[in-house]
């Protein structure tokens, strides 16, 4: 049966963009896996890859506020740390909405890393802002403290940027690939994934950097040879003029159209700019399908019926 | 090919009772897992699951000294927090020291959660200590201000103590068996795995608790029908009276002479007594070999060469 990657935006485990409570990151995640399960049960073997915005903030709030009592953990040390939280709970959510429906596929969270490269133009130019935004106080003291950066992000506050270097394998891909075989359905490279570099003389070593989550599921949907990546996020799928009057959803589209209107400056950096790179670029690789969609309609997306999909042809 | 259980200690992570940086205990692990190593190369089908003592009571207290700022999550999510670190710690330095060695199986952290009753009658005996001691003002501060239980833990201070339920099931043991018929290592039930109850009417959910490790070890053992469960710590074996001055360490036993020692009150509740009830419980329901050893000598101890070896008959 057919693989699918799907990519899950912050709304289908928040209800807020500060992350909430354990209890109601719980009750969203479990409303976003009833339609994961209806995807299992038609038969497709799925893999869930997650964003972390909000929680990985959170863990690095508590790592400042601790930081005299107990030594902060690194940046990839809470990406492994959000991995767990969202990917057990999703995992129980999921396979009690599988039991529901007579189904018992076990539902596997991987704390899983993805391999960046120590040559990446990222490590240059930091442009991934992590965290909450603080005052430009604040953000002074913490760069002239240490090798931090922090920009101004408008209504946010200052917020530290980190490099954010392309995925080049996802290190846990023979063990999603023999769960998949197995017909478990996988939770893996939550976040972008646990960002490494090979190291000279030892085994690879966690960055502080933050891989796109995005890019880390098209990695990982070309590696286990995925019929479709989904990625699914709080819009019904990519617009061209978007948030102006003449506002239109693309629907089915070639995927050198798309390019066409990615290099006409149609999409912002850090929002729509890397949903449409990564599924470009799966669909590149493979021929196969992407879709960006509602998470509401997770199922037309996947099944190809709504949202903006990504073809490997031409449209007509 | 046979399989073996691994519970490692604190010894096998943390440098110190205080767990660290993340650089000092990434350099820990990493030594530990050369015998790992060793192990699964000879052919030995290896789980490993492992303490995390100092580094739980860390992440509880980030999220007390940032509980204003950020939402508290609760002890399930702190025990999923410390089994992704040292998960994927200890995965990328074992598929490390397994390529020296010319072999490339796959070592997979699998965010693991463990079922206890909700009739436990740990529920109204919270005995297991968490996290670091405070002075008896603020436990009695933290008494007041919550459902939490503080006692004098002696030199360590007051410290917040939890009921320690019984593992019941490994919620994960189908994901783990296939890994493990797949030729993968895998890393599991850390810390006692997460800890989640059935609910009437809804997903399992997390508890408020701390599994034993190494009882959460002795279940998984015997869930994927383990042919050895050995327990490594930081002393050889099991001793009789132990530190008097004719302390005797205990070699080959039968378990029917380990329990007779154990009911006579020769071993300490959370220190020794939960490992010698966990490897009594093992043998007794499989009849298979269990042993308490040094993390230093563990191939000796999976081999049955040295430390405590427990047995189903009796000795001679």
């Amino acid at each position: 049966m057919q693989r699918a990657v799907l990519a899950l935006g912050g709304n289908a485990i928040s209800p807020h963009a500060s992350a909430g409570t354990a209890a109601e990151q719980t009750a969203t995640i479990g409303l976003t896996m009833k339609a994961v399960a209806e995807l299992v049960v038609e038969g497709w073997h799925v893999v869930l890859t997650h964003g972390n915005g909000p929680q990985v903030g959170n863990v690095l709030v508590k790592n400042e506020l601790a930081k005299d009592v107990v030594p902060p953990v690194p940046l990839d040390w809470c990406v492994a740390q959000t991995q767990a939280t969202i990917g057990f709970t999703a995992a129980t959510a999921l396979e009690w909405e599988l039991a529901q429906r007579g189904h018992d596929a076990a539902v596997v969270p991987v704390v899983s890393r993805v391999l960046v490269s120590r040559d990446d133009p990222a490590w240059d130019h930091p442009t991934k802002p992590i965290g909450r935004g603080v005052d430009e106080a604040e953000a002074r003291r913490r760069m002239a403290a240490g090798d931090q950066r922090w920009v101004d992000d408008g209504d946010r506050g200052w917020r530290r940027v980190v490099p954010s270097p392309r995925p080049l394998r996802s290190l846990d891909r023979t063990a999603i690939d023999l769960l998949l075989d197995d017909g478990a359905v996988v939770i893996a490279n939550g976040g972008g994934g646990i960002p490494m570099v090979d190291a000279e003389d030892g085994p690879p070593r966690g960055v502080e950097a933050v891989v796109d989550k995005d890019l880390a599921a098209a990695l990982l949907a070309q590696e286990i040879g995925a019929e479709v990546l989904a990625i699914l996020t709080d819009v019904e799928g990519v617009a061209i003029d978007f948030g102006q009057p003449d506002q239109r959803w693309l629907g089915r589209v070639g995927v050198a159209e798309l390019r066409r209107h990615a290099e006409a400056g149609q999409f912002r950096a850090g929002s729509m700019g890397p949903k449409v790179e990564a599924v470009c670029g799966f669909v590149e690789r493979t021929g196969h399908r992407a879709a960006v969609g509602a998470l509401d309609d997770a199922i037309g997306a996947v099944h190809g019926d709504v949202g903006t999909q990504v073809v490997a042809e031409e449209s007509p």
